[in-house]
């Protein structure tokens, strides 16, 4: 029997063996998405220097290019999971996947001035969104990057009146009033989720006071009076 | 643009409230597990009673009949998950497996004096054992059903001396030693795992000194001597 | 055999004893550094004082003159440290580092308006670079100082325009942007200095904010444009 | 000036890397020690077992051959650290250190009856212990070694009563007591040493315990009295 026992233990010996290789080739391919990542945002911060909003399009140009690394570095990543274990790890790339929906967000808002749907970020990250799939960009993930978005728009507003924009501010305000109305449709349950969106109120608080110094002092865009929204 | 946020919004309403109810009906199904296994259980603590020994036979037979229950629940459980995510709503259940594995453990080990497969528990349990296959028996919640069963064989060490039977403790002593070197064997990196390992010794050190206590008053069965592992 | 385990055990104290004379030596001296290092803060606190910015250069004058104090107690301590244990006693005087390292670098900011490199610290502090001389400065102290700097400049750029001084806002601004680009460069995987640079960003958001502020109302000196950095 | 910032901070980077891949290959190295070490302590816990008390010699002798993979190991591990750094990366080794200590201590008291001196340890491991040496065995280390080998004879004391051998029981009465005395000699400053001592009275009053019931049954062996130490 002495024998039969340690025979049963040593047979899990190379499950959790294969179990630690799997982990560590995960750790090194986030890792590489992550230097991407910090590579892409380094060049996306561009934006909130004087001379940033003239460079706009070609910043995003830039950025986006920089988006096929990390497509590549995704199917690395995909080729890593064994079948049906996406949730088994995905707290590897959380993060990294929730940054990286942010950039793509940024991207998308600063050249087309619109929210982009979780296909279109999925696309631009080389995945799908559909759950069965396998390898997918998780619906929180999306939207923790949008509420990174808010926050990163609510520092460009106040930058770009130092550098000054003024038509930036107003579109802003609109756009994170909109975003603000949207989640407050959703009933969400994951506390991670909901304690994020409660930092939502901040920052539309503070794009809603620079367009008040800038309504108060005159300096409001009058044509840009269009793009607020209609409540409700 | 108003209207478009709203629609992305109001399409992510539909997938948060389908994933409340899959938990909802997850947390119902595993609800139903754990009362059976409760079940299980309070008939299986009847081996604790000054009578217990002379019906463990029939105690343990059963208790297997409530398996039958505990597979039917699991059919359910599985029908509530969707495919690949398994590990996405795993601490759901990963409790109540573990117990249940015990359970199994424990009735085996009575019946038989012997430590059970993993394959067995999971056909006690109506599950598979391969990760690729969706709902499965995973390796940790068998070996954390192994360790809650050295902890329960400590106690009923005890608990045989006081009802008059001395051959029990022997037993046990010898199967806990195995699954203590067992254990040594593997290289847990799983820091909860080896946590719940670290308390091995504890029941170890109980279970031995209970053989102390009967070598001192001469009580050892001598005949049991053949039941002792030979070390290697 | 009684003999030689108590003889074992008491050439033992000899070593604890001196361990300990060492611990409290360490801690003396390393009090009368933090007695120069509070004695160097507070005359820099003078910057944030109404009259403090037309002294500064008188302030930093003063201060550098107590390094000479902070470099003869580096040396004291450097005598209390047996050879190859720095890193033994490091968290004695870590903190202490991190603070001088902020001291200077605050006043080579003030006098010359950039970025001190960390062999100048080193040099104000009579300490080396080198890893393998012994007592250093280490890397991490360094960095931790420049941390604590944007902290205390975004606190003087809002003191400055109190003062009525709108040009150290605009420099400051620049300065603690590429500040923050530096970090971003560095893949900081320790968990301390990481966590101290996540808070960079609300350094950099409220000197953007002062910055804001004198634009809105037309407060921003129209030659600093020059003081701030082109992208890239 | 953009340009020396970022100039300064990538200079960083390869400090930070290169220190991530010590760390790494320190890591690496200590687990095939831990691995050396799990295989020893399995050997050794034979001893506790019915028939194990006979094959001490050729137990020991055996674990002893593994000794000589024990300091090829520590070799590559001393080459691992940059000179003058041992205290930097201690943490990583301290664990294991203890452990194989303990082993050692182990193996010597059951050969020899006999407590185990620092350098004979160090020897075994192919360490120093002078301090200033770089790579040594400290002596908190080695402390924690030896509270670990007298948890380990209570338990082998009272499984050598299950075995029907009376005499080891009193030589690690006498031994343990010793030991107890010992550590009351030193002035432990050290909180975590402190603590584990703390653990050292319950394992004296378990041996105490276990002599008493031999005593008090008559079981106690004559010749063995001599070996119980005068107190003082």
């Amino acid at each position: 029997m002495a024998q039969s026992v340690s025979d049963v233990f040593l047979s899990f010996q190379q499950y959790l063996d294969n179990e630690q290789d799997v982990r560590e080739e995960i750790r090194l391919t986030v890792r590489d998405l992550e230097q991407t990542a910090r590579g892409i945002l380094t060049l996306l911060q561009a934006i909130h220097q004087q001379s940033g909003i003239a460079t706009i399009p070609e910043v995003c140009e830039k950025s986006k290019a920089h988006f096929a690394t990390v497509r590549e570095q995704y199917k690395v990543l995909k080729s890593k999971i064994p079948e049906g274990q996406y949730y088994r790890f995905h707290d590897h790339w959380r993060f990294v996947t929730q940054r990286l929906c942010f950039l793509v967000a940024l991207s998308i808002y600063l050249e087309e001035e619109r929210l982009v749907q979780r296909d279109q970020v999925a696309d631009m990250l080389g995945l799908c969104v559909e759950q069965d799939k396998g390898f997918h960009l998780d619906l929180d993930d999306y939207l923790s990057g949008l509420l990174m978005l808010a926050d990163e728009l609510s520092r460009f507003a106040v930058n770009s009146v130092t550098a000054g924009n003024y038509s930036w501010p107003m579109k802003i305000s609109a756009f994170v009033t909109e975003m603000n109305l949207g989640f407050r449709l959703l009933n969400l349950k994951n506390d991670n989720l909901r304690k994020k969106f409660d930092a939502l109120k901040y920052d539309l608080k503070k794009v809603e006071e620079v367009v008040y110094d800038l309504s108060i002092r005159g300096l409001k865009p009058s044509g840009d009076a269009d793009a607020v929204p209609k409540s409700g």
